[in-house]
């Protein structure tokens, strides 16, 4: 990971790159090839996607599987923060890492994405990271559509560890888990009945919770947050991986707790690589991502005929105000166009 | 509903129904004829299936709308004692009831499906009763594959209540959820800490709940059971429809607290439209339908091409033993067939 590309943020009206460009570059890690590939792959146009899947396709699967490490947890509770000083902690140690973030602020601009995650900027900065916002629309409710490419190319790429940061809103969440190895919770310290308002659903995906913002006045209020989080950890059904929910607190702003987080993934990794699990859940995950692609595409080449989307339109309007039942609506498009 | 078949468990070798007769069955409540066509939804052959669309689409919406209730819980808990004592005490009360129950246990035949529910038959018996086992085949987790048109097929035929069963495991109920308006859990009277042994989400779903065989000995332990769901519910977050999940216990083989549960079913439905939300839910439910079967209707046309089983199987086992990509095996398999 030598390659340095100080402009994560800053990307050039898009200029097309060839197959053979996206594969070279993947395969010398150049983040700037990277970036223009994961823009190509959110593009609008079917032919840029097209191209990146050919891309894809051609690039040998690498032997060294990245970590990939799942972020969520509620706006505010401080992602952005915990992920600069994490990032920056693995890049101290020699470890190369891919920030893959999910940012429902983020908005497109003609094909140029003006990330507006300042908080970043020093890590963005540094030799063996790569950063890439992503805008939260698609299918995978909450996820971008194309975050399943988008880790494949980093892995391709060679990065040590992929953190894919989402929000935490209702059902991305089990997407999520179809990514990665790992995934860490964040939630903010406050009084013990504040449980109530994360999702048990999420709650029960956490390999590892942490209380963020574990400074100041807030240090005694965060480890009974902990303590609270521990004990409802209890409740959760067993894990398949046999890994047992760890919580702890941190402060990305004081730095601290960082270093055990790291830790714990490590722990995890170990775990999981000797009872097997993490094999086993990436042949999951792979078969899970060849059924679901193959239906994405399937719908995609549907979906991408001329004037469809219009009549789609016309006629949801027309099940929506209950002039055609829903299933002869969808029999007829279905007819009209197969 | 003044047609009687005694035979619901009977299925002759398939006769395969024309349009006309589908359309005509439906309108006048035949439940022979309503038994068929959902067999003919339910057939491995696409042929039999569209011709159940067409004769689908070609029959007006009806004028009432069904009540639609979902009855889960798992296995053992009593839903089929609950069903028969529920089924006979609206029969009794003049108002028809199709029962829809997808049954793991049973098997398809060659065409004919052996119900094992002996439980059931005196209420296949009654005059204005249609039950209908389904085996929990198909896509939807669970529910059999063809519910939604299974249910249209009922609610077109002028049934006053549909019960649609299924067996509470996972992921289904959020489908469930889709297709009824009232969401009903039984769950079996225990120990307080038996709470944790059912999903939340299940429990979030609720609109009612319901503790079963609150009988003999087991009546104290049931109302036990009963005040812990009741506690437990207080957490949950509040409904859209503004409606608070209620716990009851019942006995079917008493047949007690039956009445009740229609009792609170009624005040559902008054609560529910006179604040809209039946009609905002339904309005929901379709649109979510229809784009549901038209993605249906889009995979179904590939994968009903001939050979592509085969190929699929092949190429899946190579993603399973990692000689291939997902993104790239998925990539393979639809260009070779677009």
């Amino acid at each position: 990971m030598t390659n340095k590309f100080n402009q994560n943020y800053i990307y050039k009206p898009k200029k097309n790159l060839s197959i053979k460009e996206v594969v070279n570059g993947v395969l010398k890690a150049d983040t700037k090839v990277l970036a223009q590939a994961i823009t190509m792959l959110e593009s609008k146009n079917q032919k840029d996607r097209l191209l990146i899947y050919d891309a894809l396709s051609e690039i040998p699967a690498s032997k060294e599987k990245s970590f990939r490490i799942g972020i969520t947890g509620s706006p505010g509770v401080g992602k952005s923060t915990f992920i600069e000083s994490f990032g920056k902690h693995l890049s101290n140690l020699g470890i190369s890492v891919a920030v893959l973030a999910v940012d429902p602020s983020s908005k497109l601009n003609g094909g140029s994405i003006l990330g507006d995650k300042t908080r970043m900027e020093e890590l963005s900065n540094l030799d063996n990271v790569f950063i890439r916002p992503s805008p939260s629309k698609g299918e995978l409710g909450g996820t971008a559509e194309q975050s399943y490419e988008s880790i494949l190319l980093c892995e391709k790429a060679g990065f040590d560890v992929i953190l894919f940061e989402t929000v935490g809103v209702g059902q991305s969440e089990t997407h999520v888990k179809q990514l990665v190895d790992f995934f860490l919770l964040l939630v903010l310290a406050g009084a013990g009945d504040e449980l109530q308002g994360i999702k048990r659903g999420i709650m029960e995906l956490a390999d590892a919770i942490l209380v963020t913002k574990a400074d100041g006045e807030n240090i005694i209020n965060a480890k009974n947050t902990k303590n609270n989080y521990q004990n409802a950890s209890h409740l959760l059904p067993k894990k398949e991986s046999n890994w047992v929910t760890r919580v702890e607190t941190c402060s990305g702003t004081e730095n601290k707790g960082i270093d055990k987080v790291w830790d714990i993934l490590n722990e995890f990794k170990k775990h999981s690589i000797n009872n097997g699990w993490i094999q086993e859940n990436r042949t999951k995950q792979n078969v899970f991502w060849f059924h679901q692609k193959l239906n994405q595409f399937i719908k995609n080449d549907f979906f991408s005929r001329k004037g469809i989307i219009e009549k789609l339109q016309k006629i949801e309007l027309e099940v929506r105000n209950s002039k055609i039942d829903p299933f002869k609506a969808a029999n007829k498009l279905f007819r009209n166009e197969s």
